[in-house]
């Protein structure tokens, strides 16, 4: 595994690089991400560049021996060009352009600055795309907005583009017209001059699904401008690749976007919440089957999380990059944490840290070039994510709870029973899979029903959480929720805009037990399906919480609520159902990870307690204990 | 009484129409309110009108006899029209355009809009003015902007508007000057052309309080253009309205917009609030004495509450219309509660209910066609909401409780006590009456004075509730509060604008009771007025709390502060003094009215608790019970 | 000393004004500070004047033994200069134009705002320059936006000025890039024409630094301008000032503005947080080492608050003027407090309160006109308050105590213990002080530092409280914190961004006794310094909370977390070192000032407790008793 840090040489004094990087090799440290914000010391003013200290730099990196991914510093348009060009920035919905002086204000759609992107891509990768340094490239930098949010632009450009996407997936007015329901209110456009970025907030479903996806190829797009400059030039051995960020709650495809680069990777910057980095982790691996990569991640190291890393590797990521070395003196960002302080020294708490985790066996084993693919499948639709983007509150409630949280829920319980997963989508083959895990998917469409109906109908386990199917593709809602798979589910759900009063806490009985279950609860009635839990009270009491339904050669597993307790009893019996092994967590948060290769199980203790490992967690001659915050392989 | 249904054939497939007004009928519905936002279905280009699908829906709605209102569908131009020109939407206060995809986003200033409009009204009334099926039309949609709210346009033709409005009242600039008070912070005109639309956020009370007027005369002015073109078009039996909404809290004068209608009536949503909904019925029902229309409520009876419907039909509906029957699955506000669930099949409880509804006796007895005046009126005054339309922290404070609120809490005793009220405004003859409650009416022009004087000395009972005529007309405090009163009233006030620290509860003593107050108590000494209650703590300790005063041949209760105890006492006695009869509310949330037509007493249990009525309550020979949500005519 | 009232006689009846002097002089005003919104009423139009009504009013307050104190009406340009020049209005970030009708909304770099200024101040120089009744000039009003925040401006006026300034102060585009940071995120200018004022929410820290102080800059211009217009032509018994407001939450530099003046004065309306308004008292007081003015300060006396107004006398104030003596009916601002009702009857209680205030012993001693130095000195510094002006969260945490808190826990701490202090700003020569205390300067330049060093090296005594000298004056990080300080402060810190989870308490342990402190502790490994107190918890553990250091003939105290205890003891340590007197203060909300004469001590109860002096507080003769709000001079 390959480890490594952000290093920015243009604002580093030249005097100072050697330091570093003894520095950093004295970390274990042997990768260096630079660059990527670069553009005004390469390229001052508009077709000057300034290589010298570039080259200096470069070739004291590989006289050390140090392996570089390039970033393009796409992010930050210099000042010669934003203040020539100020149409390059986004506009905001009330048509005020974005300043100058942060970060990926620059609009992704406008031709002058996607020109000046190519142009500075090509340039770099003329000038290193044989440098025996290099190891890849990294297209811009986290491409999002300035917060991180997708940044919708109402320009000119991207309204002429959005315009020229509608063409291509609606045809005609009319469909479109149909598509997005504007003959209500009196919006049905009759000239594609017409129609525009959503803006109104009373936007229709249609409308903001359409974006949304017009957005996200617009960024794939944008990527794939700099990857057909970049790809022919430099040394084949070389990759392309961005640094994702945004995954869940953006409704941006990393997976599409995938597809046009050689490696994916991510920013992975530790969070709290137990098992969401690891569900992203997979989301990557899951993209090319292949190893990924960790682009960004803390540099500090406290309280030391040597489980946080161990789960990178498991999980397959073939290099780990912290975010960053050290900060320089008046630089925006710079209170940000950082391997050294202010002055270039190593905190000896990062190096000693770096010395253990490079030290360990498991970070040495060489890294797999292919992943096998994984007995389950959790299904993750960006389309899900999207319907939310709405602000009317006539279409969706804010309440609910989000998408994103829904996900989380079964991979939760899955990463304690030890069921490793990949991530998949809408179009992926599920043939491959044994079981099929399906949270809350509200949006699939006919296309993905009749694929959930044939892998079910020939042997598959499929396990669903309410709420599943209520809109088409469009965002049109189906005459009632679930209808294209009412037969295969084995019972039908009544719409259920319903909610029941903020204190009162839904619960159903399962067995003898009582269980919580969030209150947006599906009204469900069995057909064929055998009800396994019912709801004590809310508006669905009396009714089934969770059931099974044998379908053809296959069998449906369904939580009709978000609930830990009924997504876990479903679990294992699906997983069992399905033929694959389960463990059993000796803790809340700490997680089981059969290695992919299949020779061993990794534990990941993310509690702040000391676990004892005992045999009826897992079925191996170690019994061991766990420190808190540390990462186990059994055998 | 006729029952309907809000109904959008434009979005639903023909082929189903036939069935849904089979429905209807099963679900004993008569009425059919369409097409208010149908513009670009009937117009879909310039001038290109398309009426067979709509004439086809005419005829079938009448061979199956039902009574259809049509909407004018002017609050969604369409999109040919935004882009054509787009200056006839909303400018913000920033300088921004609203943008076209919702409702109620035009600047109903704009000429070449209200041309539009008036084109698309003119072309309905023609196509349909003698359709046998039609009994009225409704103007527009729910007159305020995008959000509810007062959508207040700084266009060029606002502006161009407000001038003129201003030219009109004010006749000249060095009245304008003094009215506004100006000459403070150096802001006299001395050029019509220097005035604009309110846009700095401390902006004078005179400057805020007649935009609000103007923009609510341009409303009505905005009417008045359509009703002008279909009424001398259509048919005699036909009449034209329009459906109201925001009355007590945007400052638009409901009453005045009364005078350019046939008739009246607005979209009543259940609130939880006691007696929100009925008084704003007896608003629309003093607007005409004439029975009004409800021209949207919930479709969804859960729970089901006849009281609410039954409320309507004694406070004056004669029409009651559910918003909406069926939702379809792509529009905005696909989310809302609807009849009939996404296939189109009607909610078989709502039939229920509505058949249940329709069977009753009450229902079925025939609406008087003028309803006389009520013994008792409550003043509204709407220029005491526009008081605190000014964000300025230094005009007032939003501490303070809402006007909105402070009418309320007397008409809340009112109707527990069983005294029935007309709804009145500054400018309606007092003479009908003989109590006139008054709650804190803070802006009060000397007519208005004159009025009560003459009132008063005349013999009537007045019950006022602090705080009363602070400002005159204008915005303009009076040298005390209440000073061209104070003879009437019999007591002076000071000046109070000291708050108590928001963790003291301010209390009065009556007699042997402590009652807890609003703290915005006022400082009053009584001259002439005799005191009832006083204030045992607080800034106006000591000082009466409530006085009663004979002055000439009438009198005056009056609480300084909105305190439902204080005001119930006092509504007793002024009762009594008016002779006329009260009971006794069997419960806190059960309102009783007695019959306009004064054979019954009408009792509402607005309650979740069964509710035994005794002879302390109601002196009738029928002492029954009252399950939740229930109502009951007792003779 | 003097006693007034703002008055405004433009909006105020003719015949009312002799009856307005009349019960000023009953309630002991002498003072009348007017016209500083009276723009319109002087010049209706442009270069027509009305002077006639000002003659009057001038003269009849000199009939009346009156002085009075003229401002400058520019904070209110009248609607024929906006109207003609729209450009004039302030610019917002996002480009929209202030809206006219509220004040301080134009913008103070326009060149046409500042020629109509400098030409009606001139106009009204030249009127009254002579007049008897005049005894000085106040320019402008409250120099702030129109909510008293600092109003940056994106015009292009500003844009311009900003630019001529950057180019005075930092020469040639690669200092400013330097210095700037710029070669991060690509933001290197190649042309000053690509500099604009900051509006990017991530400027860096020096570009926002620079805008603070360049604004700052731009209102002592402003002033200047009238100055100098106003100076060459008034009496030369006349003082021109201005009022000053915002003092240490804003960035602007109060004592810059003071060069430019001949007398300083802020508006002091009454805060609840001890020791607040004291400390502008001594900014201002400092500024000139003269007398200074409270232009404003609430009418209200409720209760009455002796020690208030004792306190200002004490700090250093020659006149008082309450804001303001009577409203009038429609202007904005009209529900603020006031001497008198709406009617203009005087309130009796305001009365008895001026009666008895004029008639103490205290207030009528005569005002020295030049303040000996004290002993102490409190470092203010405004580039500490600019550090908190960027939005952007990777530069500063919000989360941390601000500056002005950090500020006022040592005022307090010495305020108790009797330590009189001059606030000083960086720049202000050290040497007649013994005692220093510098709260938390964050940024201090290396000149400080020498500066510093020199005061202790000769003998000073140094108090200084965390964080300390974390920055360079263009906002560069040194090395490390503190770095040109560490051989005087005998102690290293480290650099300290983690921040304890919000739950723990920090304690530090002094002798027996645990301390509370501010959980932003600075981490501290001494070299030569003592520890005092060290923390028991939290991040820096261990280590020193408190420290002394002797360096060559001076010593330094210093503690490591904002902490009143820890402060108090390091204080007292001081005084004693520094040979300052302290007292006790018998209550947390008492304050002992001694008299800057010396020949007295005054004590301000600000408690709402009785107060029992004893031998313990004040070794002097008079053991009293102080009733709440009162204040005494105990000899």
């Amino acid at each position: 595994m390959l480890f490594g840090t952000s290093y920015y040489p243009e604002i580093t004094n030249e005097n100072e690089w050697a330091q570093d990087l003894k520095n950093m090799r004295t970390a274990c440290l042997d990768t260096l991400r630079i660059l990527e914000f670069a553009w005004s010391a390469i390229e001052p003013r508009e077709g000057h560049y300034q290589f010298d200290w570039l080259d200096r730099f470069m070739d004291l990196a590989h006289s050390m021996e140090f392996k570089v991914i390039i970033g393009t510093p796409t992010a930050t348009p210099p000042p010669w060009l934003t203040t020539q060009y100020p149409e390059i920035m986004i506009v905001s919905r009330d048509g005020v352009s974005h300043k100058p002086g942060g970060r990926r204000d620059a609009d992704i759609c406008n031709e002058i600055y996607q020109h000046y992107c190519v142009e500075i891509a090509k340039v770099l990768a003329e000038r290193y795309g044989q440098h025996p340094a290099v190891i890849g490239w990294q297209i811009d930098n986290e491409l999002m907005g300035p917060e991180a949010a997708p940044p919708e632009s109402h320009s000119r450009s991207a309204t002429f583009r959005f315009r020229q996407y509608l063409k291509r997936i609606h045809g005609d007015l009319a469909t479109l017209n149909q598509r997005w329901g504007t003959r209500f209110w009196s919006q049905e456009y009759s000239d594609w001059g017409e129609i525009g970025i959503p803006a109104n907030k009373r936007a229709t479903m249609g409308q903001v699904l359409d974006h949304s996806r017009f957005f996200s190829e617009s960024i794939r797009h944008f990527i794939q401008l700099q990857y057909e400059v970049i790809r022919p030039i430099v040394a084949s051995a070389h990759w392309v690749s961005t640094n994702s960020t945004g995954v869940f709650n953006s409704g941006m495809d990393h997976q599409d976007w995938a597809t046009t680069l050689d490696t994916v990777g991510w920013d992975s910057y530790f969070s709290e919440t137990f098992g969401s980095n690891a569900l992203v982790h997979d989301l990557f691996r899951t993209a090319k089957h292949q190893p990924f990569w960790i682009f960004e991640t803390n540099s500090l190291p406290e309280p030391i999380k040597p489980a946080f890393w161990a789960e990178m590797l498991a999980h397959g990521a073939q290099g780990i990059i912290m975010w960053h070395w050290r900060n320089h003196p008046a630089n925006a960002e710079n209170e940000t944490q950082t391997f050294c302080d202010w002055g270039g020294t190593p905190d000896p708490r990062r190096v000693a840290f770096m010395q253990d985790i490079a030290a360990r066996a498991e970070f040495k084993s060489p890294i797999p070039q292919n992943f096998p693919r994984a007995k389950a499948a959790i299904l993750y639709c960006p389309d899900c994510t999207r319907t939310a983007l709405t602000p009317d509150p006539y279409i969706h409630s804010r309440r609910e709870i989000a998408y994103q949280e829904r996900l989380l829920t079964p991979y939760q319980v899955l990463s304690r029973l030890g069921i490793a997963v990949d991530v998949i989508q809408p179009g992926t083959s599920l043939e491959a899979y044994d079981l099929l895990v399906m949270p809350s998917a509200q949006l699939l469409s006919l296309e993905m029903a009749e694929a959930i109906r044939d892998f079910v109908s020939q042997g598959g386990t499929l396990l669903g959480v309410a709420k599943t199917m209520h809109k088409d593709q469009w965002g049109h809602n189906y005459n009632t929720p679930g209808e294209p798979l009412t037969d295969v589910l084995g019972f039908t759900m009544a719409r259920n805009r319903t909610l029941p009063s903020e204190s009162e806490r839904i619960q159903a009985q399962l067995g003898e037990v009582i269980i919580d279950c969030d209150p947006f609860v599906e009204m469900v009635t069995a057909t064929t399906a055998q009800v396994e839990a019912s709801f004590v009270n809310g508006p669905a009491q009396g009714q089934p919480a969770s059931l099974i339904h044998r379908y053809e050669k296959g069998t449906v597993y369904y939580a009709a609520a978000n609930s830990e307790a009924l997504i876990t009893d479903l679990a294992q019996k699906a997983a069992r159902n399905a033929q694959i092994d389960t463990y059993e967590s000796p803790h809340k948060r700490a997680a089981i990870y059969p290695d992919p290769q299949g020779d061993c199980v990794w534990l990941f203790n993310h509690s702040s307690d000391t676990i004892q490992i005992t045999e009826t967690h897992i079925p191996s001659g170690e019994y061991i204990q766990l420190t808190p915050d540390e990462a186990e392989r059994l055998k």
